[in-house]
Parts: C-alpha cells; structure tokens; sequence
C-alpha cells in the first residue's frame, strides 16, 4: 500500500466562490483540544455560538445553531423541515443554487412552482405577488446571494408579500452572512440557513441556521414526521435549547472555529465589516474596468461578496484560471450550469476580502490578460 | 452584548463514548491553511482519503468515502439510501443505536419488522434466520458496536444467512472502526458507516461510509429518488469518483484531520492497533475486578473500544462522572436509555486507549468510590 506524505498544500489566496481564507486565529482555534459534546464547557461554547449568530444575523430568534454539516446540508435542512408531500411552494430560480432548492423540495414531494428568470437578473416584487395569486403557496424559498451569478436579491418588499399571501420565506443566506446586512427580524424573513466558508471567514463544516416563531408553529403542525432524523429542527433543537439533550455529536473542533470567526465579526462590528467587503469589491470593479473587463451584474444588484466577470471573446476562461493558480497561486472560479466557459466568479469574503488581494489580482490578471 | 474571551477550555482526558482524544499531528492537521475543495491539491487528498478509508474497512468497494456530516449523518445517509417506502426492513435492536436505526427506517417509509433483544446481549445467528422466515425483508439493519451497551456483535454467520434471504446488510460501525477488525469484505457487509471521533482519533464532523456492488446494484433500482439531496450517495458518488463533479463543498479541515488520522493507522498497522485497543481494555477489565466493579457485557462480546460496567448499589452514577471530570479532568459518560443512572461507559478508542489512561482512570475511581 502506499505512503502518504505530511500535509503540504499551498497557502492558497483563495478568491474563488468560498471556501474562503481563514484567519490564524480561526486555525489557531481549530488545533484546540477537544472536549465533550455534553461538558460543561462545550454547553457555555454552543451559548456563545448561538448568541453571536444571533448578532450576525440580526435576530433574536430562539431557534438559531448551526447545522452540523455544510452549507447544502443547511439548505436540505430548511427544506426537509418546512416543504411536506403535496405543499403548494413557489421557488424562485434566477442561478444554480434556486434550481438546487427545486431539486431537494421535489425530492420532499413538493407541490412545485418555479418562477424562472435570466441568470444575473434579480426578483421584482409584482413578479413574486403574482405568482402567488395565480397559484397560491405555503412555502416561498429564494436565494439572497447567488453564488452562481453574483446578483443581490432585495427582499423587503416580497417578505411583505409573501406574508400578505400567508406564506412563509425560505432565504438562502449561504454567500451573504456576514459580508453584508441580511437583517432577518427587520426583513422578516421566516428561516434562513448560510454556510461558515463564505464571508464568515470560516472553514466549511456548518450551516448556521435561523428560524422565526412563525415557521416553527408551521413545524409543529407538520402532519408528517420531518423525513431525515438528522435534519429534524424539532429534535435538534433539545440539544441547541436550554436542556442539551444528547441529540448527535457536534463538531466540536469546527464549533471552536465558528465561535472564533463570529468573535471577530463581532470585534470587527457588522457596520465596518460591510463597509470593508463593499470597499474592496468597489476597488476590484474599478480595477476591472480599467482591465476592458466587464461584470454580468448591473450595479445595483451586484454582490459585494461575490463578482462575475464576463470572459471576454476569444479567451479560454478555464485556462485563466489555472495559470491564476499555477503561476500566482491564486484560486478564482469559472461559471457552473447556464454560465460554463462564459464568466469567472471572484470572491471577495471574509478574511480573503483584502485591498492587498484585490490589486494582486487585478494585477496578475492583467499580466495574464494583456502581456 | 457581551465580549467573548479567548478559547480557553481545559485539555480533558476523554474517555467518555466519543469524541475520543485527538493526537497533536491531526490537531495541527486541522489548522492547515485550505486550499479549495476543488483544488489539485485537495482532489488528491481525497484519493488519498479513499484508499486509507479502504485501508481501515478492508474493502476494495469502489465507494468509500467520508459524508460531510458526524457519524449520525452517516446513518441517515445509510438508510435514506437504501429504504424506500413501503420496503420490508428487518431492525436488530438491542440498544439505543438500533433504536435510531428504526426511527430513522420508519421516517423513511420502510416496513419495518422490529427483533428486539436485551440490552448488553447479542443476536444469534438463527434469531435472524427465523425472523427472514416469518417476514422476508431487502435490508436488514444491525449495529456491530453498541455504544449505549459495550456489545459486540459477530456479523459473519448473519451476513449468510440476510444473503441467503437475497437481502442487504446495512452495519453501524461507529464504535469499532479502526479499534477492531471490521472485514467488510471478507464479512461480506454490504452497507457500513461509521464516525471519525471513536476509534480513529479524529474530532467529529464525518462519517466514513462503504458501499458494495450489491448494494450499488439497489441503489441504481430504487423506483423513487434518494429524499435527501445531501446523503445521495449516486450525486456525492460522482464528486468522490474520478469526474469529482461538483456537489457541495467538503469539509476541507476536516478532511485534513481524517487523512492524518488514517494515515497514523496505517503507520501503527492494523494488527499493532487492535493489539492496543485490547491489551488497554483488558488492562482496565482486570482493574475493575480489583475494584470489585462488574462489566455489563460477557467478555465474549465485550467491546475493546468501550466497557460498560454496573453502578453498585447505592452509588449515584451522575456523581462519580461529575467528581471524574471536576477533580481529576476525566470524562467518562452515563447510560442512555433503558441504561440511564445504572451504566458508566467508558471509552479507550483511538488516541485515548493507553497504559496511562487507563491506570489513571482506575486510580480516580478508587478514590472516589472507596476513600
């Protein structure tokens, strides 16, 4: 059989569509050693936790923990919990992660309506109201940040809306926490899940989840059982609630970083932390079009965690991306589905959301593009 | 809103049913820098993952890798797989974890026929046969290591006997993975999960699962699609195989830790492990008996990986765990279930099975109960 070598990959400077980078202190948190599930000091860790998520996503929502597993495993979790065989739901599809959400709700039995638009484009209210008039829905599951496109999705208007048709909302936080304002009591939106690897400056390994008293009385009158045991709010939530009832085994090392990365969010403030990701996005669109490149998203709805770049003709997108990484050992992304060969996706999020990273990129960029 | 201080909690000697103690090189292993989950580099990793997962479940299956979740996660991803509604499953129940395996099967769908035995006892082979006779089933669900009794279950007789019946047999392996020889092959187990925070001495948060051709087979039949988008092993199957086609992003620190966990297992050998994990267990059996203290289980079926031992008349259970990790930084853990107040468990899995633990452990009791 083989030997195996010591751990040895680059220091990569991750600028792709996440895992972004994490900071020492976040790594340093990770080599902690472990204690309990159930110790009294991981039980005082899942309170802090759960009192910073709570700060990251402007709520004061009881309900709110991270789901042990990564970002899609937040999304399965919103999904499996609040979509039940034969429910009227209305997904918004506008890139690869609302279609995502089609994809698990059907497998829940769904009554499915998609409202489909251009890749890149974003959500009017009057489209979402009438929708739910043509076809009435219980469930409305919309992405906030589109890691496929880079478009921002406002949503104050269509939580009125929806709550007006009686519905509830589904957001996909998952490129948004913590990069910028996602407001979850102001907005009103009913449950939202994100991931730890994007603007939280975090590894991957959790789904910060948030759930208003809304969805969970929708919860408690579910007819049937949640399909997946793991995924189940109403028993997870024994463990994350003031009794710690032994549900399943935590990940207690990637909560140590958690923990980490949500104090230095909080250090660091939400204000001056958006301030900081819409700076540095600023300066690389600037920079961009200094470069004759151009982004896919209009201004107004662009991400401030996350640029799309329309590859210019004649250019082998993925051959970018490689020399990026080869010569620079820089990681940035090329399109998934609709988009394939035909945009990059740079991030710029948490930790790895840098002026140093912006003009090194612009710079090995031009270098690649121009010389 | 308060102000967080540094993490600080106490390096304990866990020595409770899991997490289990890390080992510095895979705790530095976690703090590695990431690289992308798509990365070269971490593709590799993964290759490497594989064969060292194949390595310690002595397979050859094709199929082998770490879900993204803890080792519940693994079972949900078993069952959800491999039952679907209306699918005659037989359940070996003889401890809380067979329990979870049938409350998982019925949220599934599956008709499920429940064989109960006590608790800390293990099936017969002919129990099986005659339960197959009565009602046939397509999978029969058993756990090799009951962490809630310390039984070990022999699996070679019954793994026969389901084939004979043309079912599948799904094995929870949580307990004794890389503590015990688990022969998958060789045993002719056709579904196996199992948790990386027992006896390979990785934090929690993945959940090495294994998957024959027999059960691939079933798999590419099923007349409904997996329920779970996350757990669908013919989607995750084609990030984990060769295309490592997108499906959501791995755990990267995570998957550092494993690969340096595995890979000290195969720098020990499988055999100089096993050696380990008895020699400590029965180091401790022995000490017991000076102690005058009795293990639940009969030592034919008694598990290396964690004892199980009767809390004499008149002892409060919940005290000596409380006076274990407070006065001597040790945790061990209580009963669950049916076993709850009349059980300690104590595990030596991994890192933590060593002479020092376990005299330590013995010193600290005598101490406690007898001084």
């Amino acid at each position: 059989m083989n030997q195996y070598p010591d751990l040895n990959t680059s220091p990569r400077i991750l600028l792709g569509p996440g895992p972004s980078m994490v900071h020492p202190r976040v790594l340093r948190a990770m080599a902690h050693p472990l204690v309990g599930h159930l110790d009294p000091q991981f039980v005082q860790l899942m309170t802090e936790v759960q009192e910073l998520l709570r700060y990251v996503f402007e709520t004061e929502n009881k309900i709110t923990f991270p789901v042990s597993g990564t970002g899609s495993a937040g999304m399965d979790a919103a999904v499996c919990n609040f979509v039940e065989p034969g429910m009227p739901v209305l997904a918004c599809v506008n890139g690869y992660f609302g279609g995502r959400l089609c994809e698990m709700a059907s497998r829940y039995g769904a009554d499915l309506t998609r409202l489909d638009r251009a890749w890149g484009t974003v959500f009017e209210p009057k489209e979402i109201d009438d929708a739910l008039k043509s076809k009435p829905a219980k469930l409305v599951m919309i992405v906030m940040a589109e890691t496929s496109t880079g478009a921002l999705q406002p949503l104050e208007e269509i939580a009125k809306i929806v709550h007006n048709h009686g519905a509830l909302l589904l957001v996909d936080c998952v490129t948004s926490l913590g990069g910028m304002p996602v407001k979850i009591d102001e907005t009103g939106i009913d449950i939202a899940y994100s991931g730890t690897q994007k603007c939280l400056g975090v590894p991957p390994g959790l789904a910060p989840l948030t759930v208003n008293g809304r969805a969970v009385e929708a919860l408690h009158v579910r007819k049937t059982p949640v399909p997946s045991w793991y995924f189940d709010i109403t028993a997870v939530e024994h463990y994350w609630g003031p009794e710690r009832t032994y549900h399943h085994t935590a990940p207690i090392s990637m909560n140590y970083a958690l923990r980490e990365g949500l104090r230095m969010v909080q250090e660091e403030g939400l204000e001056a932390r958006f301030k900081r990701h819409h700076e540095n996005a600023e300066l690389f669109w600037n920079g961009l079009k200094d470069l004759g490149l151009e982004p896919v998203v209009e201004i107004a709805y662009r991400l401030p965690s996350l640029t799309t770049i329309k590859v210019p003709e004649g250019v082998d997108a993925a051959q970018v991306c490689s020399r990026l990484l080869n010569e620079y050992n820089i990681e940035i992304a090329g399109g998934l589905g609709a988009f394939k060969g035909k945009i990059w996706r740079v991030g710029l999020m948490g930790y790895s959301s840098s002026r140093e990273n912006v003009v090194l990129l612009l710079a090995a960029l031009d270098r690649i593009l121009n010389h």
